[in-house]
């Protein structure tokens, strides 16, 4: 419905208003999206399907709009051409949801629609931005009165068609309004929307962060289990498609275990073979898998097996630099695995171990980020919203959930009895693996920075010590004694007697 | 020599001259350091011992410029109680060395010595500023026509004292009037002084944050070395430290293997225990490896021992953390080796390969940057200014410097005839050493981090194709294939055909 006509015939009644102040919709809409690419499209229509939503649209050039009113009458869209159609087409508080590409067109969309939105109204951004540009932008629209809102949205284009995993910050004030919509188009699990209100400002878009850069890990700890089981047995693709299909049937069932599966099927229509070995082993990335290890390295919390996963992907991305280093020798023998059902158990189970590491690290970043930014992040509620509609979902996320309903501040996750269980279950297994994965010359960075993790955490005394000591020694980086409290340096180069030191550092 | 008397006596002569225009040095210096902490005393009085310098001293308050001349008349240095005063005691083109904690001091400094700074002075911020910080300063200052060098300065206070490493960025024309002044306070090795024009504005710290780098990663390999032949072998930290002096005979000839011995050898006075024992074991950091790993991400170079050797120091900091995972199992059977001297020497071998790797992999990251930020860096020159005064010195950078002399654009540095010989030579050891501690339950992050790069850059093909496969699937990421050019993605949800995109990642 655009509304040229109505323009024109009102003129000339009221010949003193401007033809934008005329330009009010005859139905009002109760949400907006801004930015009709596929992600907005698909979330657009996805508001429109429900129950109660009006959904007004608005995109920079108005061809998108005609094409999306064009192709989806059933959705009833109110178009707008201008902002300030836009913006008089939404009911108050007026709420509207940017889908744009992250970066300065966010930024662009912003300052138009400060221009035309009221003090209460919310600006949604569901894009993929980064978190502190969240902050910021959440601070400036603040001083106007506009609620901002950072909501992380995963699940791509078919989760934002038909049911997302939804990560809102933002104030509270904007839940009120904002909460009830997105439950209306969220995933389901058990009954449940997957949205919940993370945390202020840029709490959602921090969350959504580490859950891409979980999915890194996922994704290469299921290369790695394949890598193996491929050159440790000399199975096709499709027979290890059979194996992730069946391992979808137990603890490790989840989406990426699925599709795994299906991509393993896939055969390659032009030469017959399987698609995976038509594919150029090159694993692009888009940032956030290394804005998780960034934030995590500034929070100081080791995400050692997402920052694997994502140096994996740029190591494989460097085809000239792999073409030089080919000529550098593996090992003599050829690998070859004697008990191969026992072996693909053993890759089973070293990949639970080390996904339930994953999580755990990538939960210990969550936790940190909350305490540094003050956001009261509910930890179990981000694990239940990820059940359904994003691309880790997967039923282990219930036991995730329970471990934290059991102890809301479990300082780590895989401490708690349901993981503690699991990985002594599999620990002896999963050291065979990187123990093959290390002769066999095949690589494991994901498996086995895994279980040194492991096995750094429990350890009762670590190598820090010698660590801290040659700090001391070369920079009078001080230390601290097991025995007693203070700071204490050696006179290295004096007479090697030790001192009480002010720890300046 | 203070300026009081000589300001009194002019001042009648000169009625119109304010006190401060007044206050000319009798002495004038041609070179100044701001910043009288350990490390600006003790650059300046490096600088004051070399001949043909004549060193102007300022600190923000003035009692550590006096305990400066108190304590070292003999280096004649001439201080100023001003930032007028500072500079006019300064021949032309004026020279400063800015010594203070980086940070928002350093921008405070700057910004007075541009106030009393001419076009063609040269600053100079001789501490460990983030690159970005020293881009954005060096832009700023150019602008008045100032010179502003971002110089990385390593080894510690002694080095300051002694001669350092010096990694000056900035321009060419700074160059011509610093580069004499820190050639005569630099370390030498070989007959050569250890500083080189690195390149412009950041280049300077931006090498000196990959060499902080660095050396986190050779800290963490030897602290790994160490655990696993303590807890492999029994042998007592003085013991160790036999082995690592042993060692520093050879091709691990290195200042920190070195100072291991030292620190291994050294017993506590108060317990009469070794005081490696002693140290509380969480090792500090102060935010260069986490820089170097930050920036290695958003260049897409995989810096995976940098990266596990912070992570190492920030999991050994989470006392509470390690509390609660400390039940979590280890393998049954203990850990104990049956051929000592065998096991010693591939623990040296594994030692070498990893060390190989950690640096390949740091040099990659200083080419990336010089390619992101238009700096001709010369590898060979950077390796051999590394050879003394700083940190990580070693024979070893000696054969990094001959790869470059033979192969200036060596893709990937342990590539290298002769490392990769060394590699050859070292991996079976290697691989024994990380099956070792995958089975001993020691956390060897670092040792098979490593190993997981080498067999990965190394490969013939990557699980990468099932990573690009999986995000073809859920996010229409595209895909190449390895048989023609092109971008593709199968219509996974429609009839799995394959269809050529626009490649829109």
């Amino acid at each position: 419905m655009h509304l040229a006509v109505v323009r024109s015939d009102t003129l000339k009644a009221f010949p003193h208003f401007t033809i934008e102040e005329l330009s009010v919709p005859e139905t009002s809409a109760n949400i907006g999206v801004v930015g009709l690419a596929v992600m907005g499209s698909n979330l657009a229509r996805n508001l429109a399907s429900r129950e109660g939503n009006t959904v007004a649209i608005f995109n920079r050039s108005y061809e998108k709009t005609q094409t999306l009113l064009d192709e989806h009458p059933e959705a009833e869209f109110v178009p707008a051409s201008t902002y300030k159609e836009f913006a008089a087409s939404l009911q108050k508080p007026r709420t509207a949801i940017i889908m744009v590409k992250a970066g300065a067109g966010t930024d662009a969309v912003i300052d138009e629609l400060v221009r035309v939105f009221e003090p209460g109204d919310i600006i949604v951004d569901g894009g993929n931005a980064y978190f502190p540009d969240t902050i910021r932008r959440e601070k400036a629209v603040r001083e106007t009165g506009i609620n901002f809102v950072g909501a992380g949205i995963s699940g791509g284009e078919e989760g934002a068609l038909l049911g997302p995993s939804i990560m809102p910050g933002g104030s509270d004030e904007s839940w009120v309004t904002l909460g009830p919509i997105l439950k209306s188009i969220a995933a389901v699990a058990e009954g449940e929307p997957c949205v919940t209100h993370i945390g202020h400002d840029g709490a959602g878009h921090f969350v959504k962060m580490v859950h891409n850069g979980i999915e890194y890990a996922d994704m290469q700890l299921i290369a790695e289990a394949y890598d193996l089981i491929r050159r440790g047995t000399g199975k096709t693709p499709a027979e290890i498609a059979d194996i992730f299909a069946e391992w979808n049937k137990g603890e490790l069932e989840s989406y990426l275990i699925e599709i795994t599966a299906e991509v393993l099927r896939q055969v390659d229509a032009e030469t017959g073979k399987p698609l995976v070995d038509v594919i150029l082993d090159q694993a692009g990335a888009k940032g956030t898998g290394a804005w998780t290890v960034q934030t995590a390295l500034s929070l100081g919390v080791p995400v050692s097996g997402i920052a694997e996963a994502t140096f994996a992907r740029s190591l494989s991305s460097h085809p000239e630099q792999r073409a030089v280093a080919a000529g550098l020798p593996g090992p003599d023998d050829a690998f070859s695995v004697d008990d191969v059902d026992a072996f693909i158990e053993d890759v089973r189970l070293a990949l639970y171990a080390s996904k339930i590491v994953a999580y755990s690290q990538g939960f210990d970043e969550i936790r940190a980020g909350a305490a540094e930014y003050d956001w009261n992040i509910d930890l179990g509620a981000v694990s239940k919203i990820w059940r359904a509609g994003c691309i880790i979902r997967a039923q282990f996320l219930n036991r995730i959930a329970d471990a934290y309903a059991a102890e809301a501040d479990l300082p780590v996750l895989m401490t708690a009895p349901y993981f503690a269980e699991a990985i002594t279950r599999a620990q002896a297994a999963w050291r065979r693996v990187v123990v093959a994965a290390a002769n066999a010359g095949i690589p494991s960075p994901a498996f086995s920075s895994s279980l040194s993790y492991y096995d750094g955490i429990r350890a009762d005394r670590l190598p820090a010590a010698l660590v801290q000591g040659q700090r001391d020694f070369f920079g009078a980086h001080t230390y601290k004694r097991v025995d007693k409290e203070g700071t204490f340096h050696t006179l290295w180069s004096g007479d090697r007697t030790e001192i009480e030191a002010v720890d300046t550092h």
